[in-house]
């Protein structure tokens, strides 16, 4: 039998680091730091062994869903609504005997007596399983205080009413926490004393009034839970260690571990630890310190601190913190440093943050506390840190030989290597929202508010920023997203046109913006925020866009641009690649879009959308001549003008992709998106190509679907009018031969979309084939190239191994795949933000912006697996919005996959993203 | 070894019924009649063996893809396109000469000569596979004519012209199925005799001109083909023979094997016959009879023949055919009868008869044919019948002991069961086809055209027919709908909102028909068939659809309304319950429709959709009013005015269904669906309800959705506004309780659709057990109740296992299944009518009506699987359309589902099919 307590501080351990799933994180964490000598104040640490035994020893049905279950389970066998109180469970026998003898370590290592009328120990109490986990209890501070206890803390102290206000705060912290009682009934009591004193607030009460308080609280407490609070510590202290076992089990914790995973008999274990006060006169202080810059991630020691304080003072804000040091400090503060005015305390410090960095190997973030002259630590862990700073600290540990290469590649959160690529607001800029939407593509932009694409064209063309605000894009506002510095939409999802779109050119985009109304034709919007004033917006208002946080800012606001070049990325991107397996290519539909791609580092492209180049102004007249064709013919000759366009696009993307695979879509929406749907754009149409309006009209009317998303689109189209697809594929081969005769080593890769039958493929591989036949013989020379096809409807995983038959590629469109397994229409979805909001927490995270493992990725691994049933070669890759996300990526990878594909602008993160993914492979081997 | 070849004729056979892997379907059947001594023109069937003896003596690829893969795989590996010519294959070293010794035989028992200048043996040439299959060969007949044999036959009929006319059809036909030439090539040849001639048409060219034609078909063939027509009778045999065993691999039989199922492997027979003639004199004669009546299935004696003629002639119908007896007769024909002029024949016909339907035990159609006052027996085979005739011979037969009660099950095909519940079209009447659409509901109905439902209940108020014809119809349409005979559709598809509602109310319907062009406005339609005039239907015009073959006929049409009480249908349908595994639900949302489905044996309600009671004109205020409510109290106020009429609703249904269980579907649709869209309507509603315009505008705007099918619909509907489903679940318990105290057995099923996350059904389960709570303690009163759900979407298959946990049952929703498994818009799915189209040939049939079994059947087992894999006693059914398709039911059944729910009048056929489903399993476990 292992122990059931481990002890840590003076400098020993009875725990080690490697002990987390006994004493979990913190618990090991602490053992750590006292077995390396740093001045931890002592404590002691109950297993996690322990919680489990407690838990079990009634029987309590841990695997419920939210406790409904059970519910559930009454409820259809007749048995009583509401159920049966629960059985109190118990802590093991003795247990409370060993807690007590290592308490005296603890008073031997401090001098103080717990629950002593002299120098009284003070304790924390805290829940830590092995890994980080909410749902679980809070800290309960300065346990042990009484109405003994506070006196001996007040005269020590010499702070009768820091030991009063500590109290009170004691007994409501117990009260909510341990005993499972609503803060607000106690707040009630405190509200009353301050109306009683007619003080603005609880800061101006007295120790004389929390000394009347206290006794107030503890009887509220009484007759609310029907027990006395406790005033004997060793009391105090055991309920606070049931409170800690028994949180394991809140409904909250539990749908927390159901959802990561997590298997329910870990338990939590619990921390008791001895109190210290920075707040106990002039030689004492708190305070916080990095061991090297959070913001730039500068190697310079750096940190804030309050003499005579606690922290909750620092998070106050009410007094200004003094640097540590001058070196650290960035704005030149004038303010005595702690090297200055506590010399000794300083230098020990700074030997604990060199230990502590040579230790954990990585920047710390750590909470000192000085009490009367002696330096305590807190708490040391990995410091949050910019994205700059991630990216600058990883190369530098590297290059110093601190960490490996491929530690580096592991430290930076590939999310936070995305905000180097677009501007950002600078953190201290004040942000004054007028409204939230979903953020759907990153960077800040300020400009000038318009409502039509032309306007935005017309504002870049004079030299201004424009942001365009929009119901919703349609591939008619592509010119006026490209000019525009940002891109506001009230509908709309995380996939929706305006967000892929956006992504797509790197343009800033809030997007589904449901607290804004959009009047086009007024040129006007309005918010309508809950409990706000609405705001009204007219053309040519300033507003900024936060494309990474999906806020909406009044006016302009300050972004800084990073700069790439000297950030470090370039470096920790190569290191990433060299350990990749998944390549990262790009969707880019252009060839000034394929060259943003390379420059990011893609090896070839994943996706390019052919339906794009349609709307072109001057081709958008051909495409309708196409679609309003009255028979082949007419269908065919409108066709020839549009393929010298499509031609000329297809050899740029060729020439900016040498040497790399290039795969091109066949034309994928329904028709009708290229037609107008208003009446008088109908009748423009009908005058501007001289057919008769009601020929016109009938055509749109034909054309229109209920539910466009499954309607007659894709491979649907190649197969009912396969002259546009033999036009495409005679572009694609004939641009191919073009650039080969130049020198560029072309590689196409023809893409059919939305197979969902074995036949669709079939046939269209075999026109494919037909039309390349065609043109190698009509020019005297071939290329290779591959076809293949777009995974992205649930039948094509499930037949994929019939599909294969056809294809030489499979690419997952997961964007198409996730509306069909869920029914989810991305454009549709707003209910999904109620299924992210906590009270249901129907889905942990929006299924459109990281897939969903177990439906999805289900299909994705089905089809994979059947496909190479086929074709063990079978190149698969994906290219839906997934491609950019750091978890889908990491799914990909495991599902074996080759490639992924994602906006340009996603093209580092995503590589990042993958060399994470094979290093995780490697550590599990090692492991 | 086997023997390759295999005789019959003359009273003895060396093959038998059992031999159809060998001799195929066609060679076991006439081995069989030649045992039975039935006087069968003797001939040979050279096995299934040989033919894939004679395919494999050259490398053919036999497994290909529509012929595809091998043009593909020679363009990937740059191959020359076109590929090399096939190799030929040739026939084992032998077998001529084994076949000619058995035409020897053939030869003595009808004492002609195979190429003999005296009484010449023509033979005819015939495939033959196991499974009756198209896209083999064509027969071949009269093989064996050259110069020499023309005139034996011309002078042995005494009829030059017979012979010559014999002569060139042979030419003709032979060139084409055995040659592979086009047919229009020899008809040109034709053409212009016929036109040098001055004549009409062929039939007035005589001996001379065909003697004259068929020297130029030979030419032609030479020139086409290089190879010189064969002369030689012998050549003409093996020519013919090689193509049999050809067409086995013409991609056409390739395509069809493979979406049967049946292996590459089996081959086919090939079946030589002696030709025998009717025309050879007035004691000659060809005819066809039945062993009982195929119209109304009498059992009666009963045909038709002509003297000297041919089979065609009796095809052409050019001569009134003569009745074989008096008994027979249906027309009361005054022409003299087989019995009168040949009564020899005749008898032995008779006893041919007997003995055949005692052999088959079947309803048996007899080819015969009288050659010089010899009877010859050219084919029998169970007999096309109506479905009246079919229940009629089936019942019958197994009371006349001829067969089991199981087998006259097995013995009905359920789709014609299904037509002896609705009027049909009178066969014999004129029928002049307007326009052609879906079969969507079946049944025949005349009517006067409305394009308003208030004008088809205005119709029928005032005791008319209407018709109503709308573009599509929409739920505020129903009434209008009930009160129709029929109802015609531009649009939609087979699952429809039309279709699936038609069917619910057995009211015929022509869905989808995209020939018309619908003016609700202007009140007409006009036909736009491709090749005939429009024309113009004005309000008021009386039209007939046959929703059985989704025709429009023009004008009143006779049809007959079968008595179901007499035809034998209810001692079927008991046989079939006493067999069947699966139960049989129905699909009803009104005590009236549940009143039918009981009438037609259902055992429960499988789907009670609570919406369409929200289109009553008294409700749907109400309805709007919630949609329109600003907050959820004034929600609440608007649910409480719907609550007691769904109550009453609900209450009616459980007393039909007394003691059979019946599941109600929570509401299901968007609620736009609710509201008005057109201008003038959504201002009516504010003047009506006294809201501001610009309110219901705006909610209407918000509501409005891109892809409704995949919107904000059923439990996510539950989830964002749980008071309406709090209301729902109230009504139907406080009704249940109402039912119960009236001593009524009920068994309420709730069921939550659309869910496609476990926590989805985890919340809504709670919702539904704390409102039954309130109910049953506010009542002090409980009913047993289920909850379970609706599997639609792709990943509540694919996750079923933890759906499963929180519900008593699964109904698989196929319909919504179909849509999303194949990305398909049921509203939109035009281009599946190309997809079935010989041309693409994508799809063999339309997944919406029957189950795609390899991709949507899939999904359905592994939902079911993973279900009962937590709940092994998962009651589980499915209640789509395909809940009423035959072929949806063998799957469900073999995948082990408890029952199907179809509309009502699709019960009876479900019943059958179910039973039959049952029966194939007992069949495949006593093979």
């Amino acid at each position: 039998m292992t122990d059931r307590i481990y002890s840590f501080g003076g400098g020993v351990a009875d725990g080690t680091s490697a002990m987390k799933d006994l004493l979990g994180g913190k618990g090991a964490n602490l053992a750590d730091m006292s077995s390396l000598g740093l001045p931890v104040p002592p404590g002691f640490t109950i297993t996690s062994t322990v919680c489990m035994e407690y838990l079990d020893s009634v029987a309590v049905t841990r695997t419920g869903f939210l406790d409904k279950r059970d519910e559930d389970r009454g409820m259809m066998t007749g048995v009583t609504w509401g159920g049966a109180p629960a059985q109190v469970p118990s802590l093991p026998t003795g247990l409370m005997d060993e807690v007590r003898e290592r308490l005296s370590r603890v008073e031997a290592i401090v001098g103080r007596t717990f629950g002593g009328a002299g120098q009284p120990l003070l304790v924390s109490v805290r829940s830590g399983a092995r890994q980080s986990m909410p749902g679980m209890m809070d800290t309960i501070l300065n346990l042990g205080l009484n109405d003994t206890t506070v006196q001996a803390l007040a005269e020590e102290s010499n702070n009768a009413r820091f030991a009063w206000d500590s109290y009170r705060r004691f007994v409501t912290m117990y009260a909510n926490v341990a005993m499972g009682l609503d803060r607000a009934h106690l707040d009630a009591i405190v509200t009353a004393a301050v109306r009683a004193r007619a003080a603005q607030d609880e800061t101006e009460l007295t120790a004389d009034d929390w000394r009347g308080v206290v006794p107030q609280l503890k009887a509220r407490v009484a007759e609310l839970s029907n027990r006395a609070f406790p005033d004997e510590p060793m009391d105090q202290l055991a309920g606070a260690i049931q409170a800690v076992f028994a949180s394991w089990n809140t409904p909250r914790a539990r749908f927390y571990r159901r959802d990561a995973g997590f298997p329910d008999d870990w338990g939590t274990a619990c921390n008791v630890q001895a109190m210290v006060f920075g707040n106990t006169g002039d030689d004492s202080a708190t305070g916080v310190a990095f061991t090297r810059d959070p913001k730039n991630g500068e190697r310079v020691f750096f940190g804030e601190f309050l003499v005579n304080a606690q922290g909750e003072d620092v998070v106050a804000g009410t007094r200004t913190p003094q640097p540590v040091n001058r070196e650290g400090s960035h704005a030149a503060s004038t303010l005595p440093t702690l090297q200055e005015v506590m010399p000794a305390a300083y230098d020990e410090l700074v030997s604990v943050y060199e230990k502590l960095e040579l230790h954990y190997r990585d920047m710390q973030d750590i909470e000192f506390t000085i009490q009367d002259g002696r330096l305590w630590i807190l708490q040391t862990r990995s410091g949050k840190r910019t994205g700059a700073a991630a990216v600058r600290i990883a190369v530098d540990m590297a290059n110093e030989g601190l960490i490996t290469r491929n530690e580096a590649v592991l430290r930076v959160d590939p999310e936070q290597l995305g905000h180097l690529l677009h501007p950002t607001i600078d953190p201290g800029a004040p942000r004054n929202v007028i409204a939230k939407g979903l953020p759907a593509s990153p960077g800040a932009a300020t400009g000038k508010v318009v409502f039509h694409a032309e306007d935005a064209v017309r504002l870049a063309e004079a030299g201004q920023d424009a942001i365009l605000v929009r119901e919703e894009t349609s591939p008619e506002d592509i010119h006026g997203m490209a000019a525009a510095r940002g891109v506001l939409t009230a509908r709309g999802g995380q996939t929706s046109h305006a967000a892929v779109v956006a992504r797509g050119m790197g343009v800033p985009c809030v997007a589904g913006c449901t607290e804004i109304v959009v009047h086009e034709r007024e040129r006007t919007f309005v918010t309508r925020v809950v409990g706000a004033r609405p705001l009204t917006f007219h053309e040519g208002d300033v507003i900024t866009l936060d494309g990474t946080t999906g806020e909406v800012l009044l006016g302009e606001v300050t972004a800084t641009v990073p700069d790439v070049a000297t950030s470090g990325m370039p470096d920790l991107l190569g290191w990433a690649d060299a350990v990749a397996r998944l390549g990262v290519r790009a969707n880019a539909d252009t060839p000034a879009d394929a060259k943003v791609a390379r420059g990011f580092g893609a090896t070839g492209i994943g996706l390019c959308r052919t339906e794009h180049m349609f709307f072109d102004e001057e081709r958008i007249a051909a495409v309708r001549e196409m679609i309003l064709a009255e028979d082949e013919d007419d269908r065919r000759k409108a066709l020839e003008k549009l393929y010298p366009m499509q031609r000329q696009d297809f050899l740029g993307i060729f020439k900016a992709m040498d040497g790399l695979p290039v795969t091109i879509r066949l034309l994928d929406p329904p028709l009708h998106e290229f037609l107008p749907h208003e009446g008088h754009e109908v009748e423009d149409l009908a005058r501007t190509m001289g057919v008769p309006l009601s020929h016109v009209r009938a055509q749109v009317e034909a054309l229109r679907e209920t539910n466009p998303m499954m309607g007659h689109r894709g491979c649907r189209l190649g197969l009912t009018f396969p002259s546009i697809y033999a036009m495409q594929v005679r572009a694609i081969l004939d641009a191919a031969i073009d650039a080969q005769s130049e020198g560029i080593d072309v590689r196409p890769e023809i893409m059919i979309p939305l197979v969902s039958i074995e036949a669709e493929l079939a046939h269209l591989r075999s026109l494919v084939q037909r039309t390349a036949a065609d043109v190698f013989a009509h020019r005297g020379a071939r290329v290779e190239f591959l076809i293949g096809t777009m995974i992205e409807l649930p039948r094509a995983c499930l037949v994929a191994d019939q599909v294969a038959r056809h294809a030489d590629f499979f690419s997952f469109g997961t964007n198409d795949l996730t509306q069909t397994t869920f029914g989810f229409s991305r454009d549709d979805a707003g209910f999904l933000k109620a299924y992210q909001s906590p009270a249901l927490a129907v889905l942990a995270q929006d299924p459109f912006v990281s897939i969903d493992v177990q439906g999805v990725g289900q299909l994705v691994e089905i089809g994979t697996t059947r496909g190479r049933s086929t074709k063990p070669d079978l190149k698969v890759g994906i290219c839906g919005e997934h491609g950019g996300d750091p978890a889908s990526i990491a799914f990909v990878h495991s599902v074996g996959l080759d490639y992924v594909s994602c906006s340009p602008f996603r093209v580092p993160v995503a590589r990042l993203a993958a060399a994470q993914a094979a290093l995780a492979d490697v550590q599990v081997v090692s492991d």
